[in-house]
């Protein structure tokens, strides 16, 4: 399956201009053959919109989820997307995975939030793993720094993830979570992992691209540099099952041993 | 305090000669200020001696750790070094940690055995985590694909390890260990990792070198090439503190998630 990697901040605060970016990026990837998209951490409303989250909050169900699963179905393709979700009086940090005939597959709420600014506006999710079937593929989600903890990626890879899709707001000074980290997990855990970052400087967060498909050997397939850019690498199930098949990592573990990191 | 890092294959099959390139390694250590001597794993004996390994073996308080102990008193250094450790009918890959004085502070045997030929010839520790202070730091010790296992060094980092120390005996083709993955565990655990290779063709294995002392920061202090080489790097308390203290990784975990992974 292609996948393409929407290295972009859109226009913070502006749903609607996003949606607008979105369907234009929406509709280079099909004609490029990507089967999903994927967008960077609150890409529908801006990451850096303080106070505003609440307000442009909305359910799994709401508004624009309805317009993002039209475009995938107008364009015959499915897309991850990073949104502030609201449910009751809390929001999360969320990102949903529609199919390419608009259905809405599954839903993540970030576990792990970082710093101030999330701790403030967001609800930490309680559920680590969450995954859909995507064309044979067992896709799952995390949310940016999530990935960063080890144990997180591992509760995938023992849960049978193929392609872990992580819209992301990395930051300065971090660019070794985007060169080192990301490709290591995807090795240490034999899966791909679709990291896709914001770029640019919004707010007091200068954000660092970086956006790369990193394969189960732990090479970068695709990698983005800092400015916009969509990004096209292809997540090749053969190759993975090959990967699996020679990698000891998941069946050396000696998880009697690990009592101490719970 | 200076660490010593011997990337060295010794002799293979001959302990009086491992034990005497250790002992000039040591006397340019200790010229140098180091405070720590680190082998390579399977020092003592050579990692690729096949079924002289039950031979080769002797306990942890043996003729050879006396010598190694002599050599550390002498020099004035403490040492780590690898050895398979003979316990009644078992044999363990170990190493082990002789102080300045010639005192043993501790031992560990390898828990994650690598590969038909580890697995043959030796029994699996059963202790993840050993310890022992030194000058005040809390040096750990794993031994090579031990490493490689994010759950272990967590361990280390959640049970107050500063250094850890990593005897290895990485082959072909795995350099992105030493190049990516052991600086991502330092960095995601917030200590310093110490990880000393075997060079060159031994048998069916070509080890490849490139050890390194890596900061808290993911940023190695000193590597190695792939040539026979003392490196010497130094782990400052301070620098460790510091990035402790700035590093969110061990507050931010969710442990009531992680029960997948026991």
């Amino acid at each position: 399956m292609r996948i393409a990697l929407l290295q972009s901040s859109g226009r913070p605060g502006s749903v609607a201009e996003n949606l607008k970016v979105l369907d234009e990026a929406a509709g280079r990837a099909a004609a490029a053959g990507a089967g999903l998209l994927v967008t960077s951490e609150m890409f529908l409303t801006g990451y850096a919109i303080g106070d505003d989250v609440a307000r442009l909050s909305e359910p799994a169900d709401g508004d624009a989820a309805d317009a993002v699963a039209e475009i995938a179905g107008r364009h015959g393709l499915a897309v991850v997307y990073g949104y502030p979700e609201r449910a009751g009086d809390a929001v999360f940090n969320a990102a949903q995975l529609i199919s390419a005939d608009g259905a809405r597959l599954t839903g993540y709420r970030k576990t792990h939030l970082y710093g101030p600014f999330e701790h403030r506006h967001f609800t930490p999710g309680g559920q680590l793993v969450v995954q859909a079937d995507l064309g044979g593929l067992t896709v799952g989600l995390l949310i940016c720094y999530d990935v960063e903890f080890p144990e997180n990626v591992r509760a995938h890879a023992l849960a049978g993830t193929d392609l872990l899709v992580v819209p992301t707001a990395l930051m300065h000074p971090y660019p070794v979570v985007a060169e080192s980290l990301v490709p290591v997990r995807a090795l240490e855990n034999a899966l791909y992992v679709a990291y896709v970052n914001r770029v640019g400087v919004e707010a007091e967060f200068d954000f660092l691209g970086l956006s790369v498909l990193a394969g189960p050997d732990g090479v970068a397939r695709a990698r983005a540099g800092r400015e916009e850019e969509l990004v096209l690498a292809d997540v090749d199930p053969a190759f993975l099952a090959a990967a699996r098949e020679a990698s000891p990592y998941l069946t050396d573990r000696r998880p009697a041993l690990y009592g101490p990191l719970v």
